[in-house]
């Protein structure tokens, strides 16, 4: 049996992912799971893109350039123009299937083995699937839920920084915390990243879902980070098309972009399709971005009111995003999630969620908490609140809790 | 300035790379390029495959499953029990985004930094792109243009073999040289990966293209090689939906495949749409695959013998793929390339080839050689040749050859 490699051998497997074979078997017993354990919205993706592939008038499904088509990266430039940030041509954009290859064209062009990036904890999962994938260490510093998951203090950052720190990962607005970074924050980091020459990756793919009339800002907002500054973009989130595969990943220094090009070029082209679909939404999308705001507005309300409504439950209100991580009266979120879809139904239907343990480097931190994504629409939110609140109540008699 | 990975410092330019710039150039001042440079077919994707999309009735264009949607896995088993390898399941399969990622995939599952893979030589230069990403350093046996860049001796690869070696890399028929491997040399390679216990990586996505009535041998042939092959596939050649992006890895040990899908799951999903048209493509493809291997098959002669017939030429009849390496009267090909972009035109036109020294590990070998993709219609193929010809002569005129 060949042997395989140290990178996949020691690669965490997904918080989710585990849970996965409890919830085929729940459903082969016939019964309904509410998943909010995922971040695949069922809003619509806008008719515009739909059609557009539709309307496909092409023989050849040709390559697209490795930096992306010009038609498409011109509609981000021009996007980006809208957001302020005129001085982008569509010569900083690299096109990429995902935000994810996104992430992983950064991560590469920065780090070699051993190379450490710093990340606010929790954070996404799957960002440790491409650091593992690099050899990249990951150096988390703790957020905590009594400040709704705030930046922790600068000072923790500069503690941490050492002569292998190449980068500081953030997501804003985050998942899983649906925490929006104050730009005092942001500029504490900006200052932290040019003090020591160090990148900040920015991940603002939720950028356009922001509540409560705030408006996200973005790492761009800060001409002095020119030279240490990557945006992870995508179109997944933004427009409910997270099949399409299309994100990218932008930057104002030439030096990064030309190094991540070569990552682009080996991998030959992005996806022409979902070129095609996220051109023709973004042509008129204003109208598309403000239904889908105001619906995750009320879907954030419903869930939230009704989850800290269940004795023993703490959740922030979350700014931004379409996540929030709560605190369940539990010994162990894991356990507690599986015991939902292997014990637990109620009129046969249970939900999922996702152990919060899995998004940060210790998972002690999380074993209490849990990512609920509000996903899903108003009925289902109100039904797996019931569910959970109910499944609190057996889960704490059965193990005495 | 922040520092870029050696990763990125280190990765070798692709040999086509350099010439864009002087093929911009060339057309800017009006000159008409022919691209026999690049693996982009003018053929057309099957209607069935544009149809699909046309006709999609999805709302939301969601995640596919990591290892891909199972319509799409259902219809890639049946195309592989059509190829006579019933054994396999939809389980065996993982849905990549292009053949890149499936071999990107399959090296990072099997190597870790230093560790070594072989590869006869010349290859397809972009493998170099994936190997330098990880820092896996691939080891090169030279084949020939006498022998039709046949397989090196065995005996070869037996004293290239060290503790670090993890696999051997072909591509069958191979990009560039479009050279068929035989039965006896392809067992030759399954002997020496399970005497020494290391896996086969074998790049197929040319299967379909073999000429003369002769049948390419897949690496799955050797069902002893159950744990120790990797079988490279992709739509994009061939249905000619190179931007679709959709590829596939493929192998029958679950070791390999369950450590695969970890690096499957961090990239969450493959693009959707890629699928949804090849699953129709591969529904009723027997008139398509004949009617572009007899196109190909013409294309090849005609060039082939025209290429042939030029003084000094020498260029060995590949038995498939639409590549071949031809040897040219020049002294160094790369400095024949540019001046063909830079210096040259005749009637306003000129080629545009891609030199054979990138597709080496030492540049030497190649540097009278130019790969020449046959994906031009004849009479394109025919004016390219045309042009060719008398680019030579001027050529070693100018430089006295």
């Amino acid at each position: 049996m060949p042997k395989i490699s140290n990178r996949a051998a020691e690669m965490p497997a997904s918080p989710v992912r585990k849970l996965v074979p409890y919830a085929l078997q729940a459903k082969q017993k016939g019964v309904k799971v509410y998943h909010l354990n995922i971040g695949q919205p069922d809003i619509d993706t806008p008719k515009s893109a739909i059609d557009a592939l539709k309307n496909i008038d092409l023989k050849v499904l040709e390559y697209a350039l490795s930096e992306g088509n010009l038609e498409y990266r011109t509609a981000l430039r021009d996007y980006y123009h809208s957001l302020g940030f005129t001085d982008l041509t569509t010569e900083n954009f690299i096109v990429t299937n995902g935000g994810s290859e996104a992430l992983n064209f950064a991560l590469s062009t920065l780090c070699d083995d051993g190379d450490e990036v710093i990340i606010p904890e929790p954070y996404y999962a799957n960002y440790n699937g491409f650091t593992s994938t690099f050899n990249i260490k990951v150096v988390a510093i703790p957020s905590t839920i009594d400040t709704g998951f705030a930046l922790p203090v600068i000072e923790e950052f500069e503690k941490k920084i050492t002569s292998k720190t190449r980068a500081i990962i953030i997501c804003n607005p985050g998942n899983p915390t649906g925490y929006l970074y104050t730009r005092e924050e942001l500029q504490q980091l900006a200052n932290i990243a040019l003090k020591h020459d160090i990148v900040i990756i920015s991940d603002e793919v939720y950028r356009e879902y922001v509540y409560d009339g705030k408006q996200q800002i973005s790492m761009f907002d800060f001409p002095e980070l020119a030279e240490n500054c990557i945006i992870i973009d995508s179109e997944s989130k933004r427009y409910s098309m997270c099949g399409a595969r299309i994100g990218c990943m932008i930057t104002r220094s030439k030096t990064i972009h030309d190094a991540a090009m070569l990552f682009a070029q080996a991998r030959l082209s992005p996806v022409l399709l979902g070129q095609i679909a996220a051109t023709a939404a973004h042509k008129d999308d204003a109208a598309y971005i403000l239904q889908v705001r105001n619906e995750y507005t009320h879907r954030r309300n419903v869930l939230v009111d009704l989850l800290n409504g269940i004795p023993g439950v703490i959740c922030p209100k979350p700014k931004g995003a379409f996540y929030c991580v709560a605190e369940l009266p539990v010994d162990d979120s894991e356990k507690f999630a599986q015991w939902l879809l292997e014990h637990y139904s109620n009129n046969n239907e249970t939900v999922m969620v996702a152990p919060a343990g899995g998004f940060y480097s210790d998972p002690e931190l999380g074993k209490k908490q849990v990512r609920i994504a509000y996903v899903l629409k108003e009925e289902d939110l109100r039904r797996s609140v019931e569910l959970l609140n109910d499944a609190l109540q057996k889960y704490r008699e059965e193990f005495s809790l």
